[in-house]
């Protein structure tokens, strides 16, 4: 049963569909009509509502994407289908202490956090103040806000934590963190960065091959999204197909 | 330290890696010489190692990538890119309670396993006793055997388990499965199907409309990788560009 | 140098390029001021022009490209990424007689003409008056005119020519012209046909195979834009990811 | 009627299909078993042929695809996927003088060919002996020699032509030979290069601008198979993901 407080994805089409957090008192409006969020509350996941103009919602469970997706955005963020790859490529896992440099809207924080619940920990930091506030507020709305530690300030020489499990680099220049995240990371784990220019790409990967890094790995991930209907099956017809590079690199014992 | 027992990368370069697990009299044979892993015992992640040749090799720690894509394989696996974008759009989280049908050789098992850790399950179906066995023993090697619940048995009407979280379909014909899914499944939670073949995910999508379940959605993911080398970097020359295309749907109340 | 009545590409920049037919009494406007398109003639492709404004535009020998892509455009076209595939894959060649169903906005059309001149022709039937109309337009404003022969006519049974060396089929259900286009075929000679879904992809395929050909093949195309630019190169962002699935047959004689 | 001399397709499946020229004395061996080459003659295009074994062939029309990828390859050539997106970028159609530089095996010279026939000429330059007379062999074989002026030859100045059409450039320093493109270009004409690497193609994008020309354009191709088959159709599972970035630049006229 739905309690107040709860996050819900408030579901209509694949165009109109609103993650929530269901109040007593509140009144969500979409372009079909309202809905008064107090007929939630006891409600269980998968039920029908109707707006006031009788147009029908779903309530169904939130997914990670959802979380990523919806947060409220002043900045690039990284994408679910980054976020995928990364999953299966970096040390991170239920439990794991990962660092976080640049947290943009806080996309990328609440997809670390809800994987390394609930004994895990993200260290977060944002230089810029506007985005750090906006960070935290979505990572709150999202329910996650006990597993980050956020912290406004620019990194330049070293972090405060060590031996983190995975560290995940997203500035405009990733090579000038990378003597940082080899300290404060455990010897045979990884760090990864993702760069939108081949010019990033690169100084980014000469640097981490000087630096101690071996498995060095680059790659960026397409979707596309398949149409199914009856008798008008087909892909959609326009697709990003840029967000940027992933590098992924595995730190080595200096001897 | 790394103890006997425990599970490493031992990595020389893209081609020669390999996932083993610790054990004090063994011989670890490549062809650049082999190792006596009672080295390794003691080491911490990130040695350098060398073969009885001279060869380097380093100890890392390996990621989910390499749990999926080292099992001992006798079918078609679901890859870490597919995996990936599951793990955004799927119900499925730390603790969560997960049925899979159609265990295949282990890798997705292996996958959801690691992420619903410690405190879900996951519920492995699989029909053909030779994918079971092998399935497990890929599992067991992944020490990831206490998260899951394998059933040689197929699933024609229902499965034991119901409020379950979310819900993977790997067979041929997963239209087959989609009623006894919706009676396991938690409302308003997803289930999931690879399809290899348009034929497949038509039924399945058509089938999902009408049995129950809204927010239905069908994609498919591309990654290439790009080798950056001084003066050289260029994105690789082949890639894998189908394995299947992924449906998600979330179940609604009937009334 | 350049004459009343020649075909340029009067060029700015990627957004702001246009085809013209240069006359001697027009002024042509543009959102950086217009241009005396008397101040074309006598130039040479390669020069510099400035608008009233004192903005600098280029003149321009224009490619098939834009020939296909600045077509006044009333349905979707066949896009020259498409065509460029066709070029390879078709029987078609200076001198070649071509047979094209669906002329659409005449984008097809053009390319076929450009690359049959100056011996070949291109029969092309269009049901739709306004559709021809405009594609005749399209045509003539090209300059290609003299090598299209196009019909107002919707063809079921069979066409007016035979011996012609390549059929394109660019309708809805392109299965119900196999017949027409087998008879109208050389033997050994190909037809294509673009399937915007997969529905009209297998229908088409089956019956090509049903109906005497062979060497069928189906392929999609996918074109991505690299931005190069000091320190920022980098793939655009977002690409066109279907335009239709292109299948090519070859006729093979029935004993 | 199939001549003596003639290039035909000797097709049986998409694995085993053979360009060959018709001669009264061969016999022609598959792997499943010959065919004797004075069989075809007299034959029309699309007959079908038995082998010894009684394997069936049909006699195809060679398409330009296969007169570039049945070259005997010493190089990495051009494929007919980027050659077709040439086609409707470059200024390049019957009639035209165009120069290539960097022969490979010849199956750009042969496409060139191909298409600016009758009337026109390809200018085609190659350093290296043995990849001057390999290619010139393969031309020849096309049947394509009367349209090529090939010259053993490095190019570092300036070419012996002006005033032509298109240039190709497909050498591994593109940018050492903007200024002798731009000299023989016609000026509003193209030029292109193929860039295998990121390096390569920042550089040569970088000099084209410094050296007078616009409207520069990088792009790559993918194209991709379906399998269309029933109930189990679906895309190919491995493709070719690079070939080289395309760039297309037009000279301007300086001042």
């Amino acid at each position: 049963m739905i309690a107040e407080g709860d996050l819900i994805l408030l579901y209509r089409d694949s165009k109109r569909n609103y993650l929530i957090r269901v109040a007593k008192e509140d009144k969500f409006h979409t372009d079909r009509g309202y809905i008064n969020t107090r007929d939630i509350v006891g409600k269980e996941f998968g039920s029908l509502l109707r707006t006031n103009l009788g147009d029908v919602f779903y309530i169904l469970k939130p997914t990670l994407y959802e979380l990523m997706m919806k947060v409220n955005r002043n900045t690039q963020i990284i994408y679910p289908k980054d976020l995928g790859i990364i999953l299966t490529k970096a040390t991170v896992y239920p439990g794991a202490k990962v660092i976080e440099v640049g947290m943009g809207s806080g996309a990328f924080t609440s997809a670390m956090a809800y994987f390394i619940r609930p004994d895990g920990k993200i260290y977060s930091y944002e230089r810029r103040a506007d985005l750090f506030n906006n960070a935290l507020k979505n990572i709150r709305k999202n329910g996650l806000e006990r597993y980050v530690e956020a912290r406004q300030k620019e990194i330049t020489d070293s972090f405060e934590e060590t031996d983190v499990d995975f560290i995940m680099v997203d500035i405009g220049s990733p090579w000038v963190l990378v003597d940082a995240a080899y300290k404060a990371l455990k010897p045979g784990h990884r760090m990864a960065s993702i760069c939108p220019t081949f010019e990033q790409l690169t100084q980014t990967v000469f640097t981490l091959e000087e630096k101690g890094f071996t498995n060095i790995e680059t790659l960026e991930v397409l979707v596309r999204r398949i149409l199914v209907r009856p008798n008008k099956t087909r892909p959609e017809q326009q697709i990003p197909s840029h967000t940027g590079f992933l590098v992924f690199a595995s730190k080595i014992t200096k001897d």
